[in-house]
């Protein structure tokens, strides 16, 4: 594996998170290798095969592969997508921060592979990188207390929450700004037993630290945007939910590389592409 | 079966949707008998059943049923759900007519079958109807013309866009307004096959009259929203699109019957309950 490719795998992390008295985090994949897809354990160079579904019934050993020779997708399947808007104070500019976590929806169409292009909508003019830490959930949650939303959270991995400002601000609701297709960079690796409330947030765009920012800042954190939105809106396993980014954002164009890295899970990277 | 069955199914409007010299419209729905469920082509007092893929590969020569010995759902299982906002100008109030189709989503988990109750979130306050006419996408549609949107619609059927009035002006998004639990009756009848700019919508509260439009009157007709919508969000086969709703809306209570009607599709039928 070269040095890149395990940086995006955040095993150069993996020490740092972790204690003898905890058990070491799980992390997972989803690849494709061939015609077939699968989910999978990384465990250093290779990918132990899942047989089954992630989230229900399921078997940990299938035959191994090597990382290189699988193509790493997004890395479950949703059957829906929320997102969190001005969940940290550096992104909030003149705005108050909100009294509840403000959701909102991006469709399963817009979920982008890693390393896969963004691809820039011919009408766009202004789209964003938005680095974001993403919460997959575990088990059919309605009505959770935060305590229980703990329980219900499967793991976390990497997002983009590409948005295009100018819809963003004219339209009456965001469905294209943040919805168009390929507007959601997700992956590669769901990392099941870390504290998600203490990791470091950067993002990258043609390799400069454009966001930077600990998930310690969330105004509302993990448990409790999963819990909220429980009362309302029942959430399926599989279902992610983006948290919000952090600082300011800028435009990207044709050829740039956005990169979200967070610590103990790893690298999310995509170019973006012309239509 | 009985009148008010027939009514529901749209029977008694048949005769004036279709001449000799255009097909028959052809009348779909979902149901449930048993542990099983199946698309279906409804004639008369009976179902023909589906065996496979409505939107791909399917026979329509399986078993007959009773409609009266099955339970009707929503009539397809959508990978997303679109919806535009300020659609009829009799809905617009003060507001300026969009120059662009106004879309949004609801999430899949808040369709609620026909019959099914609609059940008010404990928190919410000001839950109104909003009966429109949805559109069902038959094929895959990225980027297509107005005429060639046409193509993409499978058919039209009745749905109730439920909205907690309070929410959708104090929330930064419309996700729970708009997306919560059984805020999405949809049903019972696709039909394929007639002039959807040319319906009469009717939504009854209790019994009585409380919204009354023709789809002529939508300021962005059917092909025009799919072609839009299009441009930016890749649509799938199944996938449905809320149309907007006219006039003025009212609050519902527990113990309330909703009612949309519109000729040629039929009646869509819920109640309203407590949590």
């Amino acid at each position: 594996m070269s040095s890149t490719r395990r940086e995006i795998l955040g095993a150069a992390f993996l020490a740092t998170q972790w204690t003898a008295a905890a058990p070491a985090p799980v992390r997972y994949v989803r690849f494709r290798r061939g015609a077939a897809t699968a989910y999978g354990i990384v465990e250093g160079d290779t990918i132990r095969e899942i047989r089954g579904d992630l989230f229900g019934a399921h078997q940990e050993t299938g035959p191994r592969h090597k990382l290189a020779d699988v193509k790493l997708l997004y890395p479950c399947e949703p059957s829906k997508v929320l997102a969190v808007g001005l969940n940290y104070r550096s992104h909030l500019g003149q705005q108050k921060p909100p009294s509840v976590p403000e959701l909102f929806y991006k469709p399963i169409t817009c979920l982008t592979h890693p390393e896969d292009p963004v691809v820039l909508p011919p009408e766009a003019k202004n789209v964003h990188y938005e680095g974001e830490l993403v919460i997959v959930i575990g088990k059919r949650a309605k009505g959770l207390s935060p305590a229980e939303a703990r329980e219900a959270i499967f793991g976390v991995t990497c997002g983009n929450d590409v948005s295009e400002r100018d819809w963003q601000k004219s339209d009456l609701q965001w469905w294209r700004a943040k919805g168009a297709d390929t507007f959601g960079p997700l992956g590669p690796v769901i990392v099941r037993g870390i504290d998600y409330g203490r990791l470091e947030l950067e993002t990258r765009l043609n390799g400069k630290t454009v966001q930077k920012q600990n998930t310690s800042d969330l105004l509302f954190d993990c448990p409790t945007i999963v819990s909220f939105a429980s009362r309302f809106v029942t959430l399926m396993p599989g279902d992610v939910i983006y948290t919000g980014t952090p600082g300011t954002t800028g435009p990207m164009k044709p050829g740039d590389i956005v990169e979200v890295e967070i610590s103990g899970i790893g690298t999310l990277r995509n170019r973006i592409a012309a239509a």
